[in-house]
């Protein structure tokens, strides 16, 4: 067997691939990375137009990354920050990242991921609200087509049904209200839809009672459910009802923070600020797995009280990772990353204008360097494409070397690292429009 | 301000620790490890006798793993293990646990930690059962004083109330059995420990129903708990009869695998082949947060059957972890720190045998490079001692410089690096017996 043989042969008989049937035995292995592009182990070359997994914000395979990731390994690469241990570097970025996030929140609980992050602040506010005397307010609020991560409490929160199927019974006291995609005008019976939400949420906390009710967690744009921006006025209206009715707002910004949708945090977009924000991946631009749940003085200062925060995972306030995150972070604003997220977004954006015209394209939207373009049947009736659709990110690979995902079946998505040309997005735009050109009401190409 | 000042003066303000209460002003800040020593940001040193959180098993700062990591950053530092995308760093780690893991246990899902592992197995043997027929199968064994991390899943499956107490409610269909601590006699009701142990987990499969149980979730040695190895017979034991019952078992490995308990896998010193292993910790030996879980063939394929595995993690199978890993487990394997771990544990357990006549020690175990001091108010009683025991471990620290750790007030934990020099387990010996003479029956020193 040659070195690729080998390679494909060992992959089929021993890793486990999210999402991949037993039975699909196709494998992309890539051995390189340079900027936004990659190379598989027989030397062909794609263009990563998905970031990895949105998060590839400075690109692949950055030198300064590895060097700073060396550095300190060699120096510290690990000791705990359980109780009163600490290190340098996990100060240095949680004080990095009180300057960055809005408002007061200014304090920063580190987990390895979105997963740990959304479990720990879903616990975060239910502890908050038992250490002031309302041990009551157990649910939360999520919606659907939400996505929170896979470990069970943000799992239980994500709002696709066959990312729990055959796993339950799940969390308990979780209830999802409809998600803010307002292209799609038949969630919201003709209402507009923010006020269709806004009376939502509304009927639902009188429903399970103010006093029961813990939190609402929320990506302000959502992400896996195809790059949605809500309704300018969505998240005040939501953010007012919410803080009236003494329930706290969660923010995943797991995908949408460190200029993915055009700012640090889309939590300004909206002007709205949360009692915690979640993060993960453009913190580490996915070079170490990284997280932090920040949360405001008063969140933090609450459940610190008494025996001190309640929880804790190994790698909290990891030194190398967070010497990742603050050489990224400094990358990110000594290249102006944020702004070129709008510049190159907004052109990316434009150039796919020319889908206007195409009948199996709804709309598309764009929020710094990510993009969803809604695919439907028809235009009248705006019913996303049946399954089959499911494919089409693998024929534009094949066909052009592009790499895009499909979200939900009916979202191409794209979210590039920050650092595209001009040229590759122009190529990533041609691919795109080029297969999407062909793709037929059935969802086949 | 100076330096030191700053520091402390940004912690307090920006960084949240795990478990520290927020009047507590006082920190250790590390700066820099080498081997088994720590300096801190004033220069002082400490012997590290914990490991970090029980992983650094080759010891802090190795060259190798920097640059093994550096060159991994600058070559492919991300991209997705998602549908059919891989990294051959991925492959290579996952044929080697292959190798490593006991029976069949020859696929692995990565993660990048305990906690995402522990709720993964949990999801996957509910999975497994819904799979092939059995929805219903949805009960989750597990043990007082567990520890199974702290996501929703398995920090459910944690046996210790006070990290659950005030986030509730949590996951439905989980059920605690009693830890095998055959030194707590009282447990047991004069009975052997594992007879009683192996009726009561009959009496719960015929209360709950063999057919409404998914898995029993385990660390084969108890960690957290106090470092416990169960009596010899109560694997075996306990495993025929969950196999009778078609329940699955899950060994979380976190703590004891990797060379810490003296195998690769704890599950071979108890001759048992579980149907999971969930690992971390020691896979990387800390340099980057990674955990993977092995499934036996059964499983893996079952639950890959129809549209594939259905968990993600985005880190999973990230490349610059897994050529950490390889290079940890590399380094494992020259050093020869598996019979390493044994000799130097063996070592110091026979050197802490003069606390054989210290009134408040009750008994002195060990697997490997883990060891647990059991402190009581009496030999005679075997009640633990009250909650000022906690301050010990500070106690010593101040003292000589060494760090240990306390479990549940109870339990000395050490678990040093495996390449711990016999000068330092000397200093790490002399350090617990010289505070541990001063310890009277109420905890205090």
């Amino acid at each position: 067997m040659n070195h690729v043989e080998k390679m494909l042969d060992l992959d089929r008989k021993h890793l486990i691939h999210p999402h991949l049937p037993k039975n699909d035995d196709n494998r992309v292995i890539f051995a390189r990375g340079k900027g936004c592009k990659l190379w598989d182990i027989e030397g062909r070359e794609y263009l990563d137009a998905t970031g990895g997994l949105w998060l590839a914000q400075i690109g692949h395979g950055r030198e300064e990354i590895a060097e700073a990731a060396a550095r300190q390994m060699k120096q510290l690469e690990y000791f705990t920050c359980f109780w009163d241990f600490s290190n340098e570097r996990a100060i240095e970025l949680a004080e990095k990242l009180a300057t960055l996030a809005p408002g007061d929140l200014e304090m920063s609980f580190f987990t390895s991921g979105g997963s740990e992050g959304d479990d720990a602040a879903i616990k975060t506010a239910r502890y908050y609200h038992t250490q002031r005397g309302e041990p009551k307010r157990t649910w939360i609020l999520s919606r659907t087509n939400a996505y929170h991560g896979l470990a069970y409490g943000g799992g239980t929160a994500t709002g696709f049904a066959e990312l729990r199927d055959g796993m339950g019974p799940h969390l308990p006291h979780v209830a999802y209200l409809t998600q803010p995609n307002a292209y799609r005008t038949y969630y919201f019976n003709g209402q507009n839809p923010t006020d269709f939400c806004v009376a939502e949420l509304e009927k639902m906390i009188a429903s399970i009672g103010a006093e029961n009710i813990a939190a609402m967690i929320a990506e302000p744009i959502m992400g896996v459910g195809g790059m949605v921006p809500p309704p300018a006025d969505y998240w005040p209206r939501m953010a007012k009802v919410l803080k009236k009715n003494g329930i706290l707002l969660i923010f995943d910004e797991v995908v949408s923070a460190f200029g993915r949708s055009g700012y640090w945090f889309a939590a300004e977009k909206y002007g709205v600020t949360p009692d915690m924000i979640v993060t993960a991946k453009g913190i580490s631009s996915g070079y170490i797995p990284l997280g932090a749940v920040i949360m405001s003085r008063d969140v933090a200062d609450t459940v610190r009280e008494g025996h001190g925060y309640p929880l804790g995972y190994t790698y909290s306030g990891h030194p190398v990772a967070c010497a990742v995150a603050l050489e990224n972070l400094r990358i990110l604003e000594d290249e102006d990353l944020i702004n070129r997220s709008n510049e190159m977004g907004g052109y990316i954006a434009e150039q796919l204008s020319a889908l206007r015209d195409n009948p199996c394209v709804g709309e598309v939207r764009q929020a710094g360097m990510g993009i969803g373009i809604e695919l439907v049947t028809d235009k009248e009736s705006r019913q996303p494409l049946p399954d089959a659709a499911m494919a089409i990110p693998d024929i534009i690979r094949e066909e052009t070397g592009v790499i895009v995902r499909i979200s939900n079946a009916t979202n191409i998505c794209m979210s590039p690292p920050l650092t595209m040309s001009r040229e590759e997005a122009d190529r990533a735009v041609e691919a795109v429009c080029g297969v999407l050109a062909r793709v037929r009401p059935d969802g086949t190409v």
